[in-house]
């Protein structure tokens, strides 16, 4: 299905909050956004791996902007099992189509190994010509002859010492392995979680408010380790929804 | 402390949610207005009795006009008891001076009798001119000889077979009984999140949305019955903050 045309009122609101135009300095880390869309209780869907539709039309467009302006586009495995997302960018500017080129790459969360790129939307798109392929971030790479689609790559992560990949780290790697200098992360509610509380990897905040309630038995998104403070917040108005676009306060 | 003046685009934007300003029906219910502010993460404070500031200043006048328009302002007495609330109006009209007529009526839901009026914020106001005395709803009322100060009304509402408090009934009766045309909710979570339940019983939904995150364990809003749709879907966007204006759908 064809996207809706872009709010105008959109571009100047993300401006502020989308990657920097300039050529990236190796040493600095990728820019990264976080960005979802929430009921007003905060669900981001009605349960585990059911896919809710929370917001307006016009706002799938503005997702499809913002993947045309980033390099990767970061989801946990148990989205991408639950969802099988697409993941590709289908908003391009006037007088051009949409393509591969513009898509954003795939990097997928997956320390056990349990997604499978086969007969997926996202190689069913790539197949096609209008997405790349995905980097599967893992703890220990598959043995070659389990891997049937050359085109996949599996990057292991650095990881802490508490045995769980190290977010800083593993944005740094990303950019220095395969040149990603922007990466847009989408979820699931863990991801999301662990970003939140994360002023020193996350760059832009942008949240899309449904104006819904999905309930106690929601999947919700709040960060475990409490309090998070937001700047340079603006908020856009939408049909039925608002848009918040912010930055994560580092602490002193 | 004073209330800054409220913003003039406030006053459209909430125009469409106040009650009717017609004389009332004998036989129509009360018009119940549901407001509250929370975070992004949908908590309304960061613990149980920790009152917590979310939302910018220019929001807490709203709720001084809002209080103004409504004839009662209901809490729940979990809230009564960690907050110690005034719950008078301080807004009036320009060349007016807020005073007890303009605040509403509170009524403090306190089916076991634990919160006192004696010592508390909404004594004060009430014997310094500026606030009403409470009608504080209840199982069973106490005995005489327990009631210090006889400018508390108690009042015994009607009970469900469940043996709680009938929301629909309850409203109902606080017209009948006091005159009480319209009625503001402002609290705490185990109230907002039953009358999220009750399109019969809600008219208009007003909920002030602050840009940070208060954790996992603040407390939080959610209808626990699951999804609620709303409809007539406004926005308002503050300094800091989006407000959401709404009515709730009643289902078929």
């Amino acid at each position: 299905m064809s996207l809706l045309p872009i709010r105008a009122d959109l571009l100047p609101f993300l401006e502020d909050y989308l990657p920097p135009r300039e050529a990236p300095t190796p040493d600095v880390k990728p820019f990264v956004t976080l960005t979802y869309a929430q009921s007003l209780d905060s669900r981001i869907s009605k349960g585990r791996g059911q896919r809710t539709v929370i917001s307006h039309f016009e706002t799938k467009t503005m997702t499809h902007y913002l993947r045309y302006h980033h390099d990767g586009i970061l989801v946990g495995a148990g989205t991408a099992l639950a969802d099988n997302p697409g993941l590709n960018c289908q908003w391009s500017p006037e007088d051009t189509i949409p393509n591969a080129k513009c898509s954003p790459r795939p990097i997928i969360i997956d320390p056990r190994c349990t997604w499978h790129y086969e007969g997926s939307k996202m190689q069913r798109l790539q197949l096609q010509g209008s997405g790349k392929p995905p980097i599967v971030v893992v703890k220990k790479k598959p043995p070659q002859s389990k891997i049937t689609d050359s085109k996949v790559v599996y990057f292991e992560a650095p990881l802490n010492s508490n045995k769980h990949f190290d977010w800083l780290a593993l944005v740094r790697a990303l950019k220095r392995e395969f040149g990603i200098n922007s990466i847009m992360v989408e979820g699931g509610a863990v991801v999301i979680n662990e970003l939140l509380a994360r002023p020193d990897v996350v760059d832009s905040l942008i949240v899309t408010i449904g104006a819904t309630y999905l309930g106690e038995q929601g999947v919700g998104v709040s960060p475990p380790s409490g309090e998070v403070t937001l700047t340079y917040v603006d908020w856009w108005k939408g049909t039925l929804d608002s848009v918040m676009a912010a930055r994560l306060l580092r602490r002193a």
